[in-house]
């Protein structure tokens, strides 16, 4: 029986306080839905689109409190890392370490990241065929480590938009590998404000749910107790609101999915 | 309550025979599954990639063809039509005009077509913004027909590439008008052949769903008795013998999706 | 020796008066560069965004302006056809039919206007790939007709832009056609604004230079008294008080191309 | 008085024998063309397609040879840095720091790079709108440092493809910063072959005269004495033998553009 499991968890660990009232919000989820959740946070944002963007609160501090919402709730964590030097530190804190995609190529990040055995996310670059993302993969199953997982965000389609091919999930999957559809990063639109990425939270529903009904092992959302004072992606996390009701309505189409590949046998 | 309605048929009249095969199991299908069917037949083929393309068995022999269907099953028919000079013949066959995506911005034939008062559909042209379907329609209800659809049929991505912006099916929705999902030719590889346009038909399903679960009015498909030997689209049309199932499978997700619809009030 | 000729006009024939105006520059302008001129024309837009632009004074009253032209200059002229129904009438006051990007797929219309014997300009469609136009051409090679030329427009990039892929110059050329850089519609935005197309006049002169230095056998640019009160394609007309000087700087990249070519054997 | 300065040399420091081969022929090029020359070589490639690509031949011995030039032909030499760490140690052996295309977005890494005073060149990634380097340039120039070059190497066009948008040269250029146009990756068709980088060397000149026809301050080329041999973007680099005749031909372009410029005052 194949479920769903969740990645979520706000954009940036803002401050304890915010994280902390995500973290609890999305362990009511989990235990209401029956979901897995990894806890989602990143401790610095190392590439936004203009230099005077806010970073974060301080490394340690932020992977302190990502540490606390692993112990406090027993939820896994993740965090996404930018070179290798910074592998072992956060890799000290968490349970899964993030390739962003804009690095997904970076050989020596990924192989940095298996080699510490934790689960490893690898995001699809914005540039890259899907098939291609093998490669990647591969990059990091060279450690011997096999808890890979291909994350879905969007392909460049001209400038300052994206597009999600669909039929690169599939195409994912052929690789062995679990794949993740990262819903607030495909509905973004990059840089399109000035020095701002923007994008319309409207059709990140549509968008999961196309997910699911083609076919995906998990979903991945950025949420935000008010995403209008986010520090960062304030046009695209979710609501921590309707968090709940959106997970709902997902995992009872995945359970309609469920019956309905049991049926027709369908991929 | 909101059902989903079906464009089916082959990409052309080839034969009275082979039409005649593939309607009566539309028909099948429409009473089985309790979904409303147009069969859908092109008379000629205007704008295949290379001159010494099949381009059909003569203009009126395969609209007699059309036309006997119609009266036969009680099946609503469409065609497509190429040039305002074409439509007075092709209206007096058929029930629904069909406006190729590369003339969705061509006003004399649009005009031509909805002035006949018949049911107009017009595909999105390859290199078009879903918002700008609405100026499309607007040239058609320009003449007081009020029935109009629009269908997503890819956009280009790159050269011999289509990629469908699941966005653009919310987009469309906007306008109004019934929006179809054009399954077919989203799966298409224009021109990827030399001088003939390939694609995947493992696409098929994964995208079907995915655009009933992002929400849609009708799917088109082509269906063939063998695609391998059909005269155009051998490598995307469905095969008749598989079809059922998959209208079947569809149906069912659709039903999924009107229930989840209901109880979380999504669009 | 390869010279460079150019195809330059107002995008539509507005009135009498302004097409004797930009005719008479033109003529000016290739007795002093002594550049071969093809005078361009439309007598109707048939593809408007949004049906309630204009299209025009009337099909015979633009084309008689058209013929006026071609006897009073001494200057070919040149005019667009979008139905095959169209061609007979247009043929009978041109010397060369030209088929829009949109319509580059349309057997039928690109064997009707090469029937006619007259030369032949086929624009790239938008969603084609430049190996793809040599199929375009075939169509009309295949009515016995050799005057036939291919031009360079842009590519769909994204929604509402275009982009130019130098490398379809060299590739267009591989047919053994003529190819031409159609300038004015290379900078344009399609469908930018609310169901007009926009577009940026100062990239005209970059990407012209980049395609003759690229090397191409024709430039084509539509001018304008006044852009600013045209009644199509207003931001991206060259306006007509500056084209001599357009024109002046070209041909001189032009002879250093030449002489280039000729001591490097490059192509 | 505008010239045109070239950044060439290998790929990869495959050996301290093809290096010296590649610089002296470069020394001999700047003499006979006096055009100033950096040259370039990567000392570790860290981005590969594929885990099992060849990464390079050790650091520091790569980085001795690139010293080893600067001292004994006079020339400056670039290389490229993928992570903070890695910063001082190439900082100590060469006179400008590459920032690779993918990691045009990190801020730490362009920082970094920056705070060395060392020239500082950041290539466009192919997922960025030419106008959002002037973001990527504020960051280097945050710290002080005034030496930044802005890099064109392609954009992503649908999968496994790039165009090149000229007009992102005049876009670029309106940052302030002197703009380099890279022929080599322009030319490049990533992950094409079976995790591997293809190309299309025929391209090299066309685009590389386009982009001096547009306008640009410096060219970027991969030089490889035998490039079917090469250990990485063995389509793309240009072959040794061949290099002085290209810069000659490129340079008699530039001599032509800039008296059209003196004349026209165009840009």
């Amino acid at each position: 029986e194949k479920g769903l499991f969740l990645i979520a968890g706000p954009c940036l660990v803002e401050s304890r306080q915010m994280a902390m009232e995500v973290a609890a919000e999305l362990d009511r989820i989990r235990k209401e839905e029956e979901v897995p959740v990894i806890f989602k946070g990143s401790y610095r944002k190392a590439n936004r689109s203009s230099a005077s963007s806010y970073t974060g609160i301080g490394d340690r501090e932020a992977l302190e409190i990502l540490a606390e919402i692993r112990e406090g709730f027993g939820m896994p964590v993740l965090t996404d890392v930018h070179e290798a030097s910074e592998v072992e530190l956060a890799a000290s804190y968490v349970d899964v370490l993030q390739i962003p995609a804009f690095l997904c190529r970076q050989t020596d990040l990924i192989v940095a990241a298996a080699s510490t055995g934790l689960a490893v996310n690898i995001k699809k670059g914005q540039f890259l065929a899907p098939q291609d993302m093998a490669y990647a993969a591969e990059k990091a199953a060279s450690t011997g480590n096999r808890k890979i997982m291909l994350t879905e965000r969007g392909t460049t389609f001209g400038y300052h938009n994206l597009v999600v091919d669909y039929r690169g999930l599939p195409i994912m999957a052929d690789s062995g590998w679990p794949v993740v559809f990262d819903v607030t990063h495909s509905v973004q639109l990059p840089g399109a404000g000035a020095g701002v990425s923007g994008g319309d939270r409207r059709f990140l529903m549509p968008l999961a749910r196309a997910a699911v009904a083609t076919g995906v092992d998990g979903l991945f959302f950025e949420v935000h107790p008010d995403p209008a004072t986010a520090m960062s992606d304030a046009s695209t996390q979710a609501p921590l609101g309707e968090f709940a009701a959106m997970v709902r309505e997902l995992m009872q189409l995945q359970r309609c999915m469920q019956s309905i590949r049991e049926e027709f046998h369908s991929r």
